[in-house]
């Protein structure tokens, strides 16, 4: 008769976690993925196809990396990063995409005040944003952080570049204003010899799970945030879920995910913080998740197409947005509430009652209206807004992801579906290049030129408008696509 | 042989949509679905169930409302809409959620220039926000803008009041800087008698269509936007999308929608602009989409348990975050990318290409990778940011969102399903007082406070810990949940 058995409450890290709405039941398997994930810590090589190992845990607790050099270099990297100084420096550009932008975005949403700079994100190659984010800035009051594991990036190059030029325009060294976070020895830590810092990231640290490493420690640092917090909330969360999975957070979310997806993913996580200040968390959630478990084989070779849709903004705002089709459309959501133990400032509001009453009101209010229409739901609770609680839910959800990748036998730790992407927009530039050499001053077609370099015409219709509406070839409308014409630029 | 076979492009506006990847053939029903949207247009009581016009069109096109009344009074609030004047005011709180939030958000994140504004957003009722918020502006130079059809949205309702008190504290009158959108003769509307401005919100325009009324305009007209051209922009996408399914570009849309999925949602719209401004578009199309169709009732009454899910933030940076899942992954996305035609300022990026080129290259070989791998997508162009462009963008999913509906037989206007969460939200904070009458010095636990409430244990331990951790109850933590102890505060 009591409503114990549904949750999971640990009394040290203050980490509750409801699963009365959550689907029943037991699922196989979580036992040897606890065990897995074990060797994981240990250092085996996880990342099988890149020939990795997976280390994200040690960056918290880095008496468990499994040589003493490794152990030295977190420390050593750690004490190099609690030491950045931030200097006259009352604003901080970051350059970073993927896992080297998104986790510092959530960290810097969730925990800025108004004593901290401000921070502006480049993480992509839109050259408004460029112009913008940099016209804006005092390059003498400005920090430049560029973070990149290979330096290799291309929408980071280009953020990179277009700040370079603007301390060059602004006639100010960029160096003592510039900080790379880049892997040892890579083309960006070379550039990077003079800049007032480089901090080494390793190649056993995948970018969706770099935010506890010099990724969201330099930020947090540069910030005056409590890096150490952070780092104690997830090596906390840790040890926790290497617990037995009875007992195990995450592994009782893992299980909860599978029983809910049928294994392969049926229900999309829904991530709804009844906080503000982590709104950006399913942002996060998004990489971590989709990108861990979106793989077509399995360990075996089998194809699988696996994956885990996460979506989600926070509450009560989604209330008025879509939860209309969460409550009566497709059942296809696993909501995850998310709330804080303290509520945040006594503002009274309507009715005379607190605004946090009623925040909390439309969540169990929420939930309750889905439950009725049998739709699952299971409620996250953390301390509160700060480094520390942040931290344990990076790494709760780290274990979770790691545990139903066992579950389901992928490799949770590697990305090859997004090569072919990259390799065809190196083609496409490539073929842009091509594309204006071979304009004339006699007006082409698309098809025309696509003939003469064994293109595909549609790809070559759009790259010759994107040439024109750059200033670099003139364009004729035809009556349709194909016949459009197309010379050098000022015919 | 020709490429023009599966894209739309109307002179004109200058709308592309390249349909060459989406879900080939046709589908039935939309040339009826076409006439019914003439029907709404012409004042049928398409909200059945509220009985309510569905007037969102005539905003953009007066001449078009059903009645002279109408017509005169549109446009005379938009005429009061363009008059409206910032004074010296240089920043905004704008209080509004769902329709009366998004839409402005969206509007000010695509248009906000270094001469706009500052724009500051209450939509949810976090009273750390409010704190963060109004300490930060000076009551002197900032206007409040307050949205809410009924007047009685919690969450906004919460939000004024919050706002009208830093006006107090600070010995600053609150009506000079106070404009109201609202229904004629609602409590706001009674409420805002003596305020710098009140506009009208009519009961035939549904919040999540509501940007092209006062919705919109008002921020627009208070940032210096262009709100005429967003409203042409809407007029002239009204206009495409009017015609025969076959030269519809919304019907185009509509009919890709429904063959992707099934006719029953089974993949979700992931909408990836390739233009940093329009990233919010994703949130925008979330409720449109996702309100309007997420539906359990068909027309005619049966349990259909309609919906479409949309999510996506931006490209190319969701390319380093979820593109993975998409492309090797769960075969459940239909990709909507978006660009514009105008590529931005020439910045010089990486291999000496600009950075727009990258950009779009990311963009056609992200999307030649999802072909590759039979992942369908389509892709949207519009000339470039502006007022215009938006207007045609969110009048184009509108009308999909319209005759996917009719598709479906749903009605696309109501939103009966969040009503259940409202009235739980309601009964949980009328619950919360009466626990606190409950607690006397006698320490007891949630169970027992429970029974004498005749509620639900696990609800009142919540809420209890809430009375708790906000000082209006002592808690004492017991060994599990259930032995938690609850008493007077100060106890």
């Amino acid at each position: 008769m009591s409503f114990d058995a549904h949750i999971f409450r640990d009394a040290q890290t203050g980490l509750i976690i409801d699963f009365t709405d959550a689907p029943a039941g037991q699922t196989d398997g979580l036992g040897a993925a606890v065990e897995a994930m074990a060797a994981i810590e240990h250092g085996e090589m996880a990342n099988i196809d890149e020939r990795r190992m997976v280390g994200h845990y040690w960056l918290r607790s880095p008496d468990l990396a499994p040589t003493d050099a490794i152990q030295q270099d977190i420390q050593s990297t750690i004490d190099q990063i609690k030491d950045l100084e931030r200097g006259d420096h009352d604003a901080i550009v970051w350059i970073g995409i993927g896992g080297s932008g998104l986790g510092p975005q959530l960290v810097e949403a969730a925990l800025r005040t108004p004593d901290t700079p401000t921070v502006l994100f480049l993480d992509n190659t839109d050259p408004a944003t460029f112009q913008e984010v940099l016209s804006g800035i005092d390059p003498v009051r400005t920090l430049v952080v560029v973070v990149s594991k290979s330096g290799g990036t291309v929408e980071t190059r280009n953020g990179l570049m277009a700040a370079m030029r603007r301390w060059e325009d602004a006639g100010e060294p960029f160096a003592p204003h510039a900080i790379a976070i880049t892997g040892h020895g890579s083309r960006l830590w070379k550039a990077a010899n003079d800049w007032r810092a480089r901090v080494q990231l390793w190649d056993w640290v995948g970018g969706r799970t770099s935010v506890t490493g010099p990724v969201g420690g330099v930020l947090m640092s540069l910030c005056g945030m409590d890096f150490q917090a952070f780092l104690n909330g997830a090596a906390a969360c840790d040890a926790l879920t290497r617990l037995d999975p009875e007992d195990n957070p995450a592994a009782l979310m893992a299980g909860a995910w599978h029983r809910a997806g049928d294994g392969v993913g049926n229900r999309s996580l829904v991530v709804e913080p009844y906080v503000d200040r982590y709104a950006l968390l399913s942002r996060y959630l998004q990489q971590l998740v989709m990108e861990s478990l979106g793989k077509r084989l399995d360990r075996q070779g089998r194809e699988v197409h696996q994956g885990l849709v996460v979506y989600g903004n926070k509450g009560s705002t989604d209330q008025h947005a879509f939860v209309q089709q969460l409550r009566d459309g497709r059942n296809d959501a696993f909501v995850h509430f998310l709330e804080t133990a303290a509520p945040g400032p006594a503002i009274v509001g309507a009715d005379d009652h607190l605004a946090s009453d009623h925040l909390l009101g439309f969540l169990v209010g929420t939930r309750s209206a889905l439950s009725e229409a049998d739709r699952p739901s299971l409620t996250l609770q953390v301390p509160d807004v700060s480094a520390r609680s942040l931290g344990m839910l990076i790494a709760l959800f780290e274990r979770a992801v790691g545990l139903y990748a066992e579950l389901v036998d992928i490799n949770a730790y590697h990305q090859p579906g997004v090569e072919a992407g990259k390799k065809a927009a190196t083609a496409a530039t490539a073929l842009l290049v091509r594309l204006r050499e071979q304009l004339n001053e006699t007006p082409q077609t698309a098809g025309a030129l696509a003939e003469s370099l064994e293109a595909d015409p549609r790809l070559c219709w759009r790259l010759l408008h994107h040439l024109a509406a750059s200033g670099r070839a003139t364009a004729a409308a035809g009556a349709q696509p194909s016949t459009d014409q197309f010379s050098l630029a000022g015919n």
